[in-house]
């Protein structure tokens, strides 16, 4: 059973067609997991194969093409006419002689559709070099466009059954938010830590269970905190270590990213308290200031001016558009909170704003997953907002 | 500080030159983030943003070029003196003009190499068609070579440290499967034991802390035990159903993948009774037999006249060469336990071997990692082969 209304998802491929008639596309060749599952309701573990959804101007659904074992699943979790739904032999998989997207490429082919103009997406994680390569000598003849993001972006306003299933996330991110602090301690190894965040990440609340977000939870410490990207070992938090915790919840791929920053200690460094209090503030009244209408570069502007007035300056984006994802990033790749994006703000558009403040040796983060609302914004989680003392 | 010696990476480095300079090659662009930890240490959750490492033959280490907040992450886990490790600017993130691509080009070219010939992974999951597309418009001249693969089966023979870190993952993994067949029961909704199992991975033992797998949990049951890449729901288990668990653990990168079969009732039907004797018996026999210089076709063939004699075939691979790697999947794309398949068995060699056997309304599967020996195989876990059963 698909997650949302036929409704929606034609609605979804509607607008589709209106992009890829904007860009002189007959043909859409869509391979990131989270646009597959955007257009036809697609969700599985099986993205390490190649696998694709082909929207064709002039075919009402799409075709959902993988690997024979993952038809049932795309027959579970779709809403696609069973007759759109198509499974590649297994002697497609990781073979030097043949790939899937020549299967793919026959399956245009059969369709009359080989000598179209078609749009595929060139930067998307799993759409590999040889991907392109592979579809492109298989296909009649064809003229292939750079399709990139051409879905992301019609992922950026959300409906209101999206919106819930990120309040859902809200309240989850929450409760994981709160285990992570509930059981930080000096002594506690970073990984049961971690185990403990998994764990809470996925029981979520009694009546909503958790999805597993598209990015690890990440709680560095210690020198690490300044090598944002490095996973956890066996090693205990100390005292007087400040961490960093960037977090989420998920919830049927839609997530809710949070980050906090912990001391643990009771008495904090002046200066870090310093800091917390600058942020805070200014994350507060960059939220207050969001309207609909608004650049995302002038989001950006409200909290550039407030730390500039507190001696501070931050050089990259504070923040991105995000929702449904997988692996191995929860972001939408489309617009950001940054001087040079003049994207305007719109109701039901869903970003995360993360404020991380660096310095040499010390730093702290805060930050907010939110909607935009017809009047200002609303987050997707409560939870204070300040620095977590943990003696 | 690198996991294994400098000694070990160098010696890594130089079977990579040997199978370049085999192959053509003068210069070798790895984007796979295992292959970049095999030749450097590199361990970060970072492969959300392009980055590589360039092995060059005339230059004694490689390059590591990455994002630049996630230098010192390569500081910290790489065996390369820092003129080695060099950040691109944040610019080049998500960019429609910029690409970390053209960089690493840029890169190449200055040092004089940008004519050489140059191998990329032309399939590895996160070398899309446009880094291919943006590396070759910024190479000063140059020759593209397809080099997909070509660190992956260097991978295939474990050092000692390597296997090593997989016995330990092995301890991990008992306690993971264990964990999931003690919570599993009528009525625990599916979402509470993966989060049961995702605290197991992580908490490891008492001195050995987990790592995230590269595959969630898979628990199926019900009808999607027949849609192998579903993930998990909020429904309760229910009783008189199977229940597959393909789990794993994972320690510095290192996995050991295992899978079991539970059925959740006193009495399972006979002819699941059946099935499970049956693959256990092929399971048994078929590790018994293995001996290095045996082909993997060979060990395929044992299991393979051992169930047709029970009147059963299974189509699919039986195994498969894992060991180091990162989402979305822990195999190495090398070696497989498959027909046709004339890979060699040496000592140190590292399979799954996953015997999934699928009726029409019901199934049964149980698995092994293991290493080869100079005599025969040993398995990195030790848990009892069976049907389990959990009233």
């Amino acid at each position: 059973m698909a997650l949302f209304t036929d409704e929606e998802y034609r609605a979804r491929i509607e607008r589709t067609k209106r992009s890829m008639a904007e860009h002189n596309m007959e043909l859409l060749v869509v391979s990131d997991p989270a646009n597959m599952n955007y257009l036809t309701g697609y969700d599985g573990w099986s993205f390490y194969v190649p696998q694709a959804v082909v929207v064709a101007a002039d075919a009402e659904q799409p075709l959902w093409i993988g690997r024979g074992m993952d038809a049932a699943g795309a027959r579970h979790t779709t809403f696609l006419d069973p007759e759109n739904i198509i499974g590649y032999p297994d002697d497609y998989v990781q073979s030097p002689i043949r790939h899937p997207m020549n299967f793919v490429a026959d399956q245009i082919n059969q369709r009359g559709w080989g000598n179209a103009s078609v749009g595929v997406e060139m930067d998307a994680y799993y759409f590999t070099a040889r991907s392109l390569n592979e579809l492109q000598k298989s296909l009649a003849g064809g003229n292939i466009l750079n399709a990139d993001l051409l879905v992301n972006w019609l992922r950026l306003v959300k409906s209101q059954r999206e919106i819930g299933f990120m309040k859902e996330a809200g309240l989850i991110a929450e409760r994981v938010m709160q285990t992570a602090l509930d059981c930080l301690a000096p002594g506690v190894r970073e990984c049961d830590a971690v185990a403990a965040v998994y764990k809470a990440q996925m029981s979520g609340t009694e009546t909503l269970g958790g999805d597993y977000p598209a990015i690890v939870p990440m709680m560095p410490t210690g020198e690490k905190t300044s090598a944002p990207h490095l996973t956890w070992t066996d090693e205990p938090y100390k005292s007087g270590q400040m961490v960093n915790l960037e977090l989420a919840a998920c919830r049927h791929r839609y997530h809710c990213p949070i980050a906090r920053t912990a001391y643990l200690g009771k008495t904090p460094p002046d200066k870090l308290d310093r800091l917390a209090s600058v942020t805070v503030e200014g994350l507060n009244l960059t939220l207050d200031a969001i309207k609909p209408g608004m650049r995302c570069e002038d989001v950006e502007l409200v909290w550039r001016n407030h730390i500039a007035g507190a001696g501070f300056e931050k050089e990259s984006r504070i923040g991105y558009a995000m929702g449904l994802n997988y692996p191995p990033d929860w972001g939408e790749h489309t617009a950001s909170l940054r001087p040079g994006d003049r994207t305007v703000l719109e109701p039901d558009m869903t970003f995360h704003m993360i404020l991380g403040m660096w310095m040499d040796n010390y730093g702290f983060e805060c930050s907010e997953s939110f909607h935009v609302t017809e009047t200002g914004c609303e987050t997707f989680a409560d939870f204070p907002r300040k620095l977590f003392l943990k003696p």
